[in-house]
C-alpha cells in the first residue's frame, strides 16, 4: 500500500529522534525527510538495520511531505510552520510556540464552573494572518478538533500528564472553587532535551534530585491555566517540576479539593477513559516502570484520608517522549491524516 | 581524653551502619559493642583501617554503655529502650515506638492558632510504668528537653525535612487556618531500610520513580501532626512520599497558604535558624548533592507567582541517613552526654 | 490461525517474566500456562492491557503445552525437562543443567587446531537413561541440531556473548596455539536473577562496579570450554565477570592473540554473520544501548596497536535477558517447532 | 600555625573542585587563588559554609603561592608550569604534559628483566631549557625523588591503578618474558572532566557501558609502558578502557602471567604495600565503593584457575578524583612542601 511522507524538523533532539523511530516503524508513513541543523551529516539507526542521515534544514524539500512534525526549540517553531503551510503540508508542532495561553491570554476563571467547556480558549492563530487556527491536541480532549485541522499543537510533556489527571474532574465542575491545585511533578532528564548543558552531565545529575522552575515559573502553566480555564474551573495551580535521574518518564502528583465529597473516585477516571486507546486507569499509584516506551497515560485517583475537606491525589505517569511528545504527536497526526489513531503507536 | 562508651542495637541496618562510623570518628566516643541480629558476626569496616564485628543483641553487656543508640525496627524497639534505661544509661530510640502521636494521641487542632507552643504534645511516656518522658528530638524544636533527658525519640527522616521546612511558620501561626499543607517528598532508597525486599533490587528502582504509601497512610504523619496540633496549627496536611533511584537523600516540596503575605518570606528561615549550626537557609531550591553525607538540612522559601491567596513553596533537603537519622541521632546524644552539639558531626 | 500452546516453568524470574511477554507477542505462539513457585498468584501484565496469574508448578498441566520453556533455578531444571520430555513436549532449558561440560567432561584441548568442529562435545544426554541428546542452542553454530531436536540447552548470558565474539576465530582455527584468551566481562544485575540477595539492592548496587567470581570460577566457564573443545581450540580462557550498575546488558571485552595476522579481522565476522539475523558486526565498540531490548549481538574486533603478536580485542554486547536468556530461547523454540527462527523477536 | 598559600589552576573542573575542597580541609595549606577561565567569576562551596570565586586565570598572582596545582588541559598544562615555576613556586601538573613517555621516548623494553630500576625513564625535563627533570609522581613508587622535586608529573587516573596493580611483579621481575599484560579497566564519568560533551549527558550514560579509546589508543598507556620500561618488564600491555555509568572511581582488572609460579601471591602485594598509608591489599577483589572519596588503592591479587602458565588477575579500585588525581597531586604536594604526606587526606 502507499505509504504517506512525512517529515521531521529537529530530528536528532530525544522527540525528534523518536519521532524518526515511530515513523520508521509506521505501517503507512514514511520517512521523507529528517532535518536537524547541528547535526546534519549524523547518522541515526532507525528500526533493526536501517540507518537515516540527517539533512540541513534548509536543504530539504518542504513540498516532499504531506505532513511534517515540527520538534524545534521553541521561539524557532512558529516560522517554520507557516513555511510548511506555504506548501499544504500539514504540521504537528511540538514546540510550545502554538500552545494556549502562550501567544494570547487564557487566564479567563469564568463564574460558572460548571465544568461546561468553551474550545475558544484553546485554539491558537497561526501565522501572520492568523486565518487559520491549530487546536490544542491533547488528543483524549480535543479529538474532532484535532481531526479537522491541518496544524496541531501539541501539548507539553508535563501538560499532558497533569491535564489527563484532572480531566474528568474538570469536566463535571469537581475541582473546589476557590482552592488550589497543588501538582509536584518529577521528569527524567530527557525532558531537558539533547543540549549538552553541564547540569545535565551525568555527573550532576546521578545522585541527585531537585525542583526547577520554582515558584509557579514553568512554561507549560500556561497551557494548563488555559484547559482550566476552558472549563470555566475557579482554582489555582501550583505547578513544581523536578529532576529525576532517569532517562524517561514524567510521574505528577497533583493534589485537588474536591467541591463535593465523590463516593468512588477513580470511577470517574474509568468512565471518562473506558474507551481510550492510551489512558490507563490504575487502581494503584503508577510508576515509570509501567509507561516507558509506551504511549500511554496511566492515573490512579487516591483519596486523601483524614482531611477535613474531600481531597484526592491523582498519579498521573507517562513518558516524556512518548505520550509526552512523539507519541502523542504521531497520535495526532494519524487523526490529521484520516488513519486509524492508534496505528504504529506502542501502547 | 577518655572516651565516653557508646552502644548500637541494630547496627547492621544503613542508620545503624552509619552510627558505626560516626562513632568511630567521634573525638569524645567509642563503641562500646554494635549488635545485629540477623548479621551478627558479620564485620563492618568504620574508619580507614578498622573492622568491628556485629554481636548478638543478646549477648552485649548493656551496662557497658553510657548511651545506646537503637536503631531497631519500629514496634522492636520500646522493648530494648526499657532494658537499656534499667541498667541506667541512656537512649537515643531512632524507631517510631517513642514518637508522639504513634502511642499517645495528638490531634488537638486547638482553637488559637498564634504559634504558641505546647511541648506537652511532643513528650511520650516511657516503659510500663511511663513515669519517664521522652522528647521528640527534632534538635532545633526541643533543645532544651532533649539536654535535659535520659531517652530521646529521633525523629522519621521525612518529619525532620518537613518539620524544619515548616518550623518558622509554625512558630508564628502563620499558616492559613483551614488550609492544606501540601507535601511530595522524595527519597532515597536507603530510607527503606537495609532489608533484601524484591521492590528494592536494583533492578527495580533503576530508572523508576513512584509514590508509596498514598492517601496519607505514612507512619511519619502522626510525628508531623503532633508537633503541628503542640504549635495549634489548624491545618490539615497532606503528606505523599516517593521512592527515589538514589541511595541517599530526601527533598521535601511543601506547599503552605499563609495567613496573611509576608514581604521576604526567607527571612523568617534566616531569623529563625541563623545560628544553627546544622540548617541551612538558601536563595535557590536545594538539590540532594548539597547535603549528602552531612548532618543539614537546607531550606529555601519560594513564593509562588499567580495565586489569590500567599503562597509559598519551602524545599528541605537532607540526608536521611545523617539529618534524617544517625546523624541527628548523634546531635541529640552529644546533648544527652553533655557534649557540644556538633562535636563529630559532618557540616 | 491455530497457534501452539507453550508454558513457561519459572515464569516469575526475569528471564521468565521476558519470556511470557514475548511468547504474548509471538503470532503464533500462546501461553498455556506460567508456573511459579514462590510467586503463584501474583499477577504480571503482558503488552498493553493483558495479565496472566503465575500458577503453582505442580498444578499445571505440562501435557497442555507443545513445547515448555525451563527458566528454573540450576539443578532443579534437570528434573522438570524429564517431567516435561514424558508428556512428549518439547524443552527449552534456560539452565545451565543440560549445558556441555556441565554434566560431562569437555576438557579435550585435542592436538589439531585447525577449527574443525566436532559437535559431540555439544550434546549433553537428557533423563536417568539418557537416550536422548540436548544440543547447546547457541543458535548461529547449532542451529541444525537445534532443529532436529525436542530439548535443546540454551547458553548462559556470558556464554552467548564472548563464543559469539570468538567463533570466527575458532572456526578458522586461528586462535593461537597455547595462549591465553583474557575476557573481561560485565553484566547489568538482572543477569543474577529477581532474588532479593542484600548485594543486589539499589542502594549496594549504585554508584558501584566489582568483579565476582574471580579467578575463572564461573558457572559458564564449562560450556565455553566446550565449545573451545569442540573447535580443538588450543588455548586457555580465563574469563572475569563484573557487575554494573544497570538493569539490563552485557559487555564481554574479549582479548585474543591470532596464530597469524589478518589483514581485515572484522571481515571474517562479516563472512560469518553476514546472513545472520541476530547478529550485527559494527566498525565501532559496541555499547549496551545498542543492544538492550533487542535480540541481537554486535560485535566489532578491533586489532590492537604496539603488540608483538598480531592481537585482536573483541566486544560483544547482548541484552542478557534476550539474546542471552528468553530470545535466544525463543528463538530456538521457533527453530524446534518448525516456524521461522525470527518470529516473535524484536531485532 | 602559619598556613602555607597554594593555588589551583583549572580549579572548575572535577580534580580543580576536589583540589579545592581539599586545600580548604587541610591543617596546614591555605587556598592562594583558584582560577578557571571559563567559569570565572562562579562560585564554589568549600566545606561547610565557605564559597570561594574563580578568578580569571591571568589576574591570579602566581607569586601568591608557595606550591600551584595545575589541573588544566593536556597541552595548555607546560606552559603555565613554566610560568609558574618563573616565580619560583613548585608545582603539581595534573597534566599528561610532564609524564614519561609523552614528550620523550621512553619504549625501551630492554634485555633484563630483573626487575632492576632505571628511575631515568620517569623523569621528564621542563620548559624550554629542559633543566629541571619533573619526576613521574606515582608517590609510592617515586616518593624520594618528589620530595626533593619542584615539579612534579601527577599520574593518570587509570596508570596509578594499574601501575600500583603491578608494582609487586615489576619490582621483582616476575612478569613473564614475551607475556601480554592485559588491562580492562572501567571508570566514573569525572574521569572524562567537566565538560558539556553530548556523549556524557545523564541521558546517554544512564544504563549504558562502553568501551573508548580502543585498540590501545589511550593516552595513560604512554606512562604505563614508561614505568614498565624503568623497570626493563618485557611484556605488552593491552589497555582497554571503559565508561561506567557511576560518578566517580575507577577499578582496574589486570591479567598477568608470571615468570614462575608464586605461592602466596597476595604477599608480594602486602610485603610492598605495608607501610603505605593509601594501599590497601585485601583479600577479595575490590569494589568502588570500598575507594570513592578516600585516597587510596585497593589491590587484590587472584591466581586464576585452570591455566597452562601461572597467571594472576590483579584488581585495583582507586578514585578516579581522589588517588587518581586530587589525592596525589596533593599527597606529592605535601612532600614537596615538606609536610607529613597524609596530612589532609581522606583515607
Amino acid at each position: 500500500m502507499h505509504k504517506i511522507p512525512v517529515g521531521v524538523l529537529g530530528a536528532s533532539g530525544y522527540a525528534g529522534r523518536e519521532l524518526c523511530a515511530l515513523v520508521a516503524a509506521h505501517p503507512r508513513l514514511e520517512l521523507a525527510f529528517a532535518a536537524a541543523n547541528e547535526r546534519r551529516g549524523e547518522r541515526l539507526r532507525v528500526g533493526a538495520r536501517r540507518e537515516i542521515v540527517f539533512a540541513a534544514p534548509d536543504a530539504v524539500q518542504l513540498a516532499d511531505a504531506a505532513l511534517v512534525f515540527a520538534a524545534l526549540p521553541h521561539g524557532a517553531s512558529a516560522q517554520w510552520v507557516a513555511r510548511v503551510r506555504a506548501t499544504g503540508a500539514s504540521v504537528v508542532d511540538l514546540s510550545s510556540d502554538l500552545r494556549p495561553g502562550t501567544r494570547h491570554s487564557a487566564d479567563g476563571n469564568g463564574s460558572s464552573s460548571d465544568g461546561s467547556f468553551d474550545v475558544s480558549h484553546l485554539l491558537t492563530p497561526v501565522g501572520e494572518e492568523g486565518d487559520e487556527l491549530a487546536p490544542y491536541g491533547l488528543t483524549e480532549l480535543a479529538r474532532e478538533q484535532v481531526a479537522a485541522a491541518r496544524v496541531v499543537a501539541n501539548p507539553g510533556c508535563y501538560a499532558t500528564a497533569v491535564l489527563l489527571a484532572l480531566l474528568p474532574l474538570l469536566r463535571r465542575g469537581l475541582v473546589a472553587t476557590g482552592s488550589t491545585i497543588s501538582v509536584a511533578a518529577a521528569s527524567g532528564v530527557t525532558g531537558a532535551g539533547f543540549t549538552p548543558r553541564p547540569d545535565l552531565l551525568f555527573g550532576e545529575v546521578a545522585e541527585d534530585f531537585r525542583a526547577y522552575a520554582t515558584g509557579n515559573a514553568h512554561r507549560h502553566m500556561a497551557e494548563m491555566r488555559a484547559v482550566m480555564a476552558a472549563f470555566h474551573a475557579d482554582a489555582d495551580l501550583l505547578f513544581t517540576p523536578h529532576l529525576l535521574p532517569v532517562t524517561r518518564g514524567i510521574l505528577a502528583t497533583v493534589t485537588v479539593e474536591l467541591r463535593e465529597p465523590v463516593a468512588d473516585p477513580a470511577s470517574l477516571w474509568r468512565a471518562d477513559f473506558d474507551g481510550e486507546p492510551f489512558v490507563e486507569v490504575a487502581a494503584e499509584a503508577p510508576s515509570l516502570r509501567d509507561v516507558v516506551r509506551r504511549n500511554v497515560a496511566r492515573i490512579a485517583a487516591v483519596p486523601a484520608a483524614g482531611m477535613r475537606r474531600p481531597t484526592l491525589t491523582v498519579f498521573a505517569a507517562i513518558d516524556n517522549l512518548v505520550k509526552g511528545a512523539a507519541g502523542q504527536a504521531l497520535q495526532n497526526a494519524n487523526l490529521v491524516l484520516g488513519l486509524d489513531e492508534a496505528m504504529g503507536l506502542p501502547a
